[in-house]
C-alpha cells in the first residue's frame, strides 16, 4: 500500500492464549513469542492483560472479607491487607510480563474486575490501592499506556474518575485510556454479554436471563426518550471522568465498538469530539457477508470510516477464534484496512487540490488570525494565498460580469484597493480583455515590500493599463475617481481583518454610483464541542488564550446545534448568521476629506438562539463568512453553503471563538449566544458570552426526526443562497429573536417555562485579550 | 444613641427639588443649600440626580433621529450626534453639580433614561458613550458612587451587562451600584408605577390601565410556578449581569424595597448572599399604622431588620411629600431607626456572650484552620478558645455523668488526650469533685510551651492528683491504662483536625472497656451561595486558594438547600450529614505496639443529594460538626441544632469548602455532592465536587410549602437528637441514596427524566492545594 495508514491495528491477547502458548525453541517467553506471531500477521501491535488469576485471587482473599463467620480468619486476611495497604507489591506469578522485551510497544489492560466505583469505601479504597500498584510496576517495565475497566455504574462514577486522577498524579509519564461502551447497550432489547471473543464488561452489560438476537431501539429512528437517555449514559460518564480529571491530555478513551451502531445516528456526533485512542472491535461484533467473509455491521463500518482521521489504535479481538467460515484471522484486519482505504476522509486528504490535502498537519492547530493591517504582510503568506484556484476565478467571474453589465461604452476605471503582490489586477486585466471593454486600472497598496513587487509587474507585464499608487487606502487620494472598487480584506469571520474601516476610506475612490466587490458578506456561527481545541487554547501561556478567536482547519469537533426546534420553535438554523456588512455604505456622515468622523457605524451585535438535540459540552464557537462578490457570485466558508458557492476554496479556515469554562448542555436545550463587535478610535474587537436554557415542559422529542428548518428549506428550493436579496428579508433568525420574550406577558400567556441552566463568562471584555488595530 | 448605627440613611432629592431650592443668602448653591438640610434633618447623606433635564433633551435629539421624515435635519443631527459620539462632553446647565463642595460625600444617580439594553445597536451604542461621560464627569468630581437605572428587559440584560463591565473597566475607582426591584412587580396583580414619591422604573413596571390595590400573589404561600419564575426574574438578571462583570468588587446593588413582601418567603433568602449596598425604599411603601403614623408592611420591616447586619445605605425618598398625616418627614427615618434598634441580629450582637458579639469583624473573613497537631498553638490562641462559657461547661457535665455512671468504688483513671494548658483538667477536677469519685488524671501534651503552663498548675494546684505526661499521643508510653480518656481534637468539620488519628494513638491507653470522650463525631454539609465569600476565597495570591477549605463566621451567605423534596423524594434535609467517627474504635488490626499499620480505616467518603427549591448560585459547602460527649451531652455547630445542644458556643464557626467556577441551580434542581476524606501515610485531605440535575418531568412545586423531611420529623418528636444511637440506624440520607438509582433498571422503570445540567471541577485533589499533616 502506497499510503500511511492513519489507523493502526492490534490485537488482543488473553490470559487463556498465553497459557496455551509455551515457550518456544529461542527460549522466548509465552508473551514474546505471542508479539512476534501478531507481528507476523501483520498487527501492529499487542494488547494483553497486565496481571493473572493469582493476583485476582490474593487481592479477593485479602480485601472481599467473607461476613464474620470464622473471626480469626478474617482478622488473618485483613491483616494481610493491611501489609498490604503498607507495602503493596506483586509477586512473580501474579502478572504476566515481568521483563523489558516483553514489554515494548505492548499495550496492557488492568485487571478489569477492579471496582474502582464500588460503593463499599473499603472496597473502593484496595481497589484504588491496587490500581496504583499496577500502573507502578507498568511503569517500570516502561509501559507507556494501560487500559482502565470502565465504570459500573452511573451513580459513583464521580469515585471512578477521583480515582483516575489520582492514579494521572501519581504517574505523570502513564497514558490512561477509559474503556467505555459507545452506548449503554442495555438499550439493546437483549443481551450481548455471552458473545464470544467480547470479554466482559462488568456491569455495564447486566447478564440478562433470556438473551436474544441484539436488536437495536433506536434503529427505527423514533428512539423513546429513555432509550435517548441511555444512548447519551456512556457519554455522560466519560464527560464526568475527563472533566474531574480536568481534561488531562495524558487521559484518553477506548471506545468499545462491541454494541452494533445505527446507520445515520446524529447521537454518534458527540464522539468526533472526544479524544478516541483506541477503538475496541470484537470479532463477534462482524457479521458474514454474502461470500462467508466477516465484514461489519453498515452503522460501524461508516463510524469507522469517519473516525480513522483521528488515527486511532484498532484493538481487534477473537480474531483467533474461527468465528466466520471463510477468510482466517487475516480477513478481520484486512477488512480494516479497506474501510480505512475507502473512508472519504482519508480519500479527500489524498486528492491533490481539496482542502483536506491542502491542509494536511494544520487539523486542529491553532493559528492567531492575520493582522494584515496593522502588520505587512512577508512574501511567503501572499504566495500560499495567491494559490487558491477558486478564489480568484470567482473575483475574475465577479469582474468580468460587473464590467460586461456595465452601461454606455466610456472607458471603466477599476480601482484594485489593497492590491498585494497583484493578483487580483491580474484578473482585472484578464476579466476587462475577456469582457472586450476599455478600461483603467489604479491599484493600491500600502505595503512597501510588496509595492516593489508591483511595480515590477507593471514594469514587465501591465505597462500603461495599471496605476499604481502606494499608501493607505483610508488616507491617500486618488486622481481619479473609480466606477468599480475591487477589494480582498476579508478573515474568516468576514470583517475581522478591517474590511469594513478599510473600504470606508476606499469608499472616496468610488463615483456616486460606482460598486464594490465584495458587495456584502456576513458573519455565522455555530456552539461547538471539541476537547482537542479545549485543551490548545488554554495550553497557551496565560489565561488570556482562552479568549482570543483563533482560525482552525477543524477536525475534532462536534457542531452542538441542531436545525430549529426549541421551544414555539423559535430556534434558529445550526449554523446562524450574525450581522452584515454592505459596500458601498451610502448613509454615513462623513468629514471633508469624506472619512466617517467616528467608527461608530461598523458596531454590530447578535443575539442567536440555538437548539441543543444532544447533550455535549460547549467549548467554543465556530466563526465562519459568506461574501457576495457580485451577482450571484461568491465565497463562502459556511460548511452547509460553501460547496454550492466557492467547493475547494483554501484561503480561509474557520474562526474558532474558546469559552474559558466548559459549559455542560443537556439534550434538548437552547443555547443563547450574545456576540458584539466593538470599537473605539484605535481598536476593533469582539465580546462573546452564551446562556444555556432548557424547557422543563418539554414533550419529548424525537430526536433522531429532522425538523423542518430554514436551512433545509433553502437547501430543498435549489436555488442559488444569493436568489434573494440578503438584506431587507425578513429573517427566519431576527423573527425567532422577536418571538423569544422573556418578558412578563409572554411568560404568562403561554406557560412556557424556559429555565435557565448556565451561562459562560464574558469573553474579552474591552478587548482585554484580543483586538485589531485600525 | 449609644450604638453606632448599622444602617445609615439617605435622601434622594429629586430635579424638582433643586429647581425649587434657590442659593441661600450665604450664596450657597441650590445644592448645597438642599445637602445642608437633609443634615439638618439628621439624614447622613443625600441621594440625587447628576443630569438635567436639557442633557436628555440634547441627547435625544442627537441620537433617537426622527423617522426620515426631514432628511437634512436628520443629517444635521446625525451630524451632531458623530461630533458629540467623537468628543463626548456636557454642556454647563446639563448637569446638577458643578463643584466639589456641591459633590462632597453625595451619592450619584445616572440619566434614568439611558437605554443600555435598547435592541436597537445605535441606541445602546449611544446610550454607552453617554453613560461613560457621565461617569467620567462623576469621576471628575470625586463622587465615587454611582446608582445606575435598571435593566428594561430580561431579553438584553447581557449587552445591559456588558456596558456595565466596561464601564467599570474604563472608571476603576467608581463604585457602580445596580438598581432593581427586588423582584419584578408585575407579580402584583395592580399596577404600582402611578405611586407618588416612587421615581420611574423604566419598563420594569409597564403601567396598567387599570390600577388597583397591590396584592401580593405569593401572599397566600401557594404560588404558581410562573409566579415563582417571575419572583426570581429580577435576580436572574442581576445573577447575569455580576457575572459577566466577574464579581467585580466595585459592583453592587441597589435593591429596589418598593413592591411590598410578603412574610416569610423563603425567595426573599437569596438576596442575603449578594452585595446589597443601598435599599431604595420610596415614602409610598410605607403605610400609616391606627395612629397614621408612617410604617412598613411586616414583609418590609423583617426584610429590612435582616438587612441591617449588612450595613447598608437606606435611601428615603418621597419623605418630604407629606403622604402620611402624622410625625412629618423625620418620622420615616425615626421609623427605620426603629426597625434597626429592633433587629435581632443587631441586639444579639449588642449582648455580650452571643456568637454575634464575640466574633464582631470576623464575619465573612476567611481563616485557614488551625493545625495543632503540625504547629505547636500560642498561649493567646489558647487563652481565646478556653472563653468559651459553653463547651467546657458540656464537657464538665459529661465528665460528671460518665464518673458517677462508672460501676464499682475503685479510683477511676481519667486521661486527657491533649491536654493544652489545662482547662479539661481543671474540669475532670471539678467534675470528680461534684461526683465525690476517687480519681487520677494523666493530662498527655505534645506541646513543649503549653506544657510549661501545665508544669506551674500542677504545682500551683492540681499537685498529685494530676500526672503531666510529655510527648505526643501517638507515640508516647502511660503508666497505667485509664477508664476514661478525654479528648477536645474536633475541628469546624469534626476529623478535620485529624482526631481520628490522633485517637488511634492514643486508645491504647485505654482500658479495654474504657470510654471516650467525645464517644463519636458526625460531619455535615450544606450548599451555598455567596458572591462575598467567593470573591474573599478568590483575592488569595493563586487559584489554590479557591481549593482550601477556610473557618468563616458566615453573613452574607445563603443555604441554597431545602428539606427533602426532589424526584421520587430521595433528597435529604437542607443540612446533611456525610460520616461518623466512634471512639474507642475496636476492630483495627494492630501493630505490637497498638497502633494501627495504616490509616485505610479513617478513609470517609459521601454522596448527598441536595433539594434545591429556589434559583441560585452555588459558591461552595458550609461544613458543620456535631459531638456526642457522652450520653445525650453534646457539642454541634449544625445551625438547626446547635442552640438545642450547645447554645452560645463560641469556638467553632463553620468551614466553608469554595467552588472555584460559581455554579448556576435552576429553582427544583438537585445538587449530588461527592465529598472524599483521603489520606497517606503522611497527610489527610479531602477532595469534593458537585453535579446539578433537573428533572424536566417535575409536577411545579409549591415552593413555599414545607417539605416534610426528616429534620422537621426529628424537631417535631421533641426529643434529643441523641435519643436514638447515632450508628446502625438507617439514616434517611442513606436510604436517599440507595433509591437514587441512575442504572439502566431504575430509570426505565420508573419513567424519571432526571436531566444533568452541570457541575464543578474536582476540587483539591491529592490535597495539591491543602492538607493537614499527619
Amino acid at each position: 500500500m502506497s499510503w500511511d495508514h492513519t489507523a493502526s491495528i492490534s490485537t488482543l491477547i488473553t490470559l487463556q492464549d498465553i497459557s496455551k502458548a509455551g515457550p518456544t525453541k529461542d527460549a522466548a517467553t509465552p508473551v514474546l513469542s505471542l508479539s512476534a506471531q501478531a507481528r507476523s500477521k501483520g498487527y501492529d501491535s499487542v494488547c494483553l492483560p497486565l496481571t493473572t488469576d493469582n493476583w485476582k485471587k490474593r487481592w479477593t482473599e485479602m480485601c472481599l472479607l467473607p461476613n464474620g463467620t470464622d473471626l480469626a480468619a478474617d482478622m488473618a486476611a485483613e491483616r494481610r491487607a493491611e501489609a498490604w495497604r503498607a507495602k503493596p507489591g506483586f509477586l512473580l506469578d501474579e502478572v504476566t510480563i515481568t521483563q523489558l522485551d516483553e514489554a515494548e510497544g505492548v499495550i496492557v489492560t488492568v485487571s478489569d474486575w477492579l471496582e474502582l466505583d464500588a460503593s463499599d469505601d473499603w472496597v473502593r479504597h484496595d481497589a484504588e490501592i491496587a490500581l496504583q500498584q499496577e500502573l507502578a510496576y507498568a511503569a517500570y517495565l516502561n509501559i507507556h499506556t494501560v487500559i482502565l475497566p470502565p465504570p459500573r455504574s452511573r451513580q459513583h462514577v464521580s469515585s471512578y474518575a477521583r480515582t483516575v486522577n489520582a492514579c494521572l498524579k501519581k504517574s505523570p509519564y502513564m497514558h490512561i485510556s477509559i474503556r467505555l461502551p459507545i452506548y449503554n447497550p442495555s438499550v439493546l432489547e437483549g443481551s450481548i454479554s455471552s458473545i464470544p471473543g467480547s470479554p466482559s464488561i462488568p456491569a455495564l452489560q447486566p447478564a440478562s436471563p433470556a438473551p436474544s438476537t441484539p436488536r437495536l431501539v433506536v434503529s427505527d429512528d423514533r428512539s423513546t426518550d429513555s432509550a435517548s437517555t441511555n444512548l447519551d449514559a456512556t457519554w455522560e460518564m466519560w464527560d464526568v471522568i475527563r472533566s474531574i480529571c480536568d481534561y488531562n491530555t495524558c487521559l484518553s478513551l477506548t471506545l468499545d465498538l462491541t454494541p452494533p451502531l445505527p446507520v445515520n445516528s446524529s447521537f454518534l456526533n458527540k464522539w468526533k469530539a472526544e479524544t478516541i485512542r483506541y477503538l475496541f472491535l470484537p470479532a463477534s461484533t462482524f457479521i458474514a457477508n454474502t461470500k462467508g467473509y466477516p465484514v461489519l455491521p453498515k452503522g460501524t463500518q461508516s463510524f469507522i470510516r469517519d473516525s480513522v482521521t483521528h488515527r486511532p489504535v484498532v484493538i481487534l479481538s477473537g480474531a483467533n477464534l474461527g468465528l466466520h467460515n471463510v477468510g482466517g484471522e487475516l480477513a478481520y484486519s484486512q477488512y480494516l484496512r479497506h474501510l480505512e482505504k475507502t473512508s472519504p476522509s482519508v480519500q479527500a486528504a489524498l486528492t491533490s487540490g481539496t482542502v483536506e490535502n491542502f491542509a494536511q498537519g494544520y487539523q486542529d492547530y491553532l493559528q492567531a488570525p492575520l493582522q494584515p493591517l496593522m502588520d505587512n504582510l512577508q512574501s511567503v503568506t501572499y504566495q500560499t494565498f495567491e494559490q487558491d484556484p477558486v478564489k480568484y476565478h470567482n473575483y475574475e467571474e465577479a469582474i468580468y460580469h460587473a464590467v460586461v453589465d456595465w452601461p454606455g461604452e466610456d472607458k471603466i476605471i477599476l480601482c484594485v484597493a489593497g492590491a498585494g503582490r497583484g493578483p487580483l489586477v491580474a484578473r482585472c486585466l484578464a476579466a476587462i480583455k475577456r469582457a472586450g471593454r476599455d478600461a483603467h486600472i489604479y491599484a493600491v497598496e500600502k505595503n512597501p515590500n510588496a509595492y516593489v513587487t508591483l511595480l515590477g509587474k507593471k514594469e514587465a507585464e501591465w505597462h500603461d493599463q495599471v496605476t499604481l499608487l502606494f499608501g493607505d487606502m483610508r488616507f491617500i487620494d486618488v486622481p481619479e475617481k473609480a466606477d468599480i472598487l475591487i477589494s480582498e480584506l476579508l478573515g474568516s469571520f468576514g470583517d475581522n481583518e478591517l474590511s469594513p474601516e478599510c473600504l470606508d476610506g476606499a469608499v472616496r475612490f468610488l463615483k456616486p454610483d460606482g460598486l464594490s466587490i465584495p458587495s456584502s458578506y456576513t458573519a455565522h456561527l455555530a456552539p461547538l464541542s471539541s476537547s482537542k481545541l479545549f485543551n490548545e487554547a488554554r495550553a497557551g501561556k496565560d489565561e488570556k488564550c482562552l479568549e482570543t478567536p483563533y482560525v482552525v482547519m477543524f477536525r475534532a469537533v462536534n457542531l452542538l446545534s441542531g436545525d430549529g426546534g426549541g421551544t414555539n420553535g423559535r430556534c434558529g438554523p445550526q449554523v446562524q448568521e450574525c450581522w452584515e456588512f454592505e459596500h458601498p455604505r451610502r448613509d454615513a456622515v462623513l468629514d471633508e476629506r469624506g472619512l466617517p468622523l467616528t467608527n461608530s457605524h461598523n458596531v454590530r451585535s447578535a443575539k442567536l438562539n440555538f437548539f441543543i438535540p444532544h447533550s455535549g459540552v460547549l467549548h467554543g464557537l465556530a466563526g465562519y463568512f459568506e461574501a457576495v462578490l457580485y451577482g450571484n457570485i461568491g465565497l463562502s466558508i459556511h460548511p452547509h453553503r460553501k460547496n454550492r458557492i466557492s467547493k475547494d476554496m483554501l484561503s480561509w479556515f474557520p474562526l474558532f471563538f474558546p469559552f474559558k469554562e466548559p459549559l455542560y448542555l443537556p439534550s434538548n436545550s437552547e443555547l443563547q449566544v450574545s456576540i458584539w463587535r466593538l470599537t473605539n478610535q484605535q481598536q476593533v474587537w469582539y465580546e462573546w458570552h452564551a446562556e444555556a436554557f432548557l424547557n422543563v415542559n418539554a414533550i419529548p422529542f424525537d430526536t433522531e426526526v429532522p425538523v423542518p428548518s430554514p436551512r433545509s428549506a433553502t437547501l430543498a428550493n435549489g436555488g442559488s443562497f444569493f436568489s434573494s436579496p440578503p438584506t431587507n428579508t425578513p429573517s427566519p433568525l431576527i423573527d425567532a429573536n422577536d418571538a423569544f420574550a422573556f418578558d412578563r406577558r409572554a411568560s404568562i400567556e403561554s406557560g412556557s417555562r424556559l429555565i435557565k441552566i448556565g451561562h459562560t463568562s464574558l469573553h474579552n471584555p474591552g478587548g482585554r485579550s484580543s483586538w485589531i488595530g485600525l
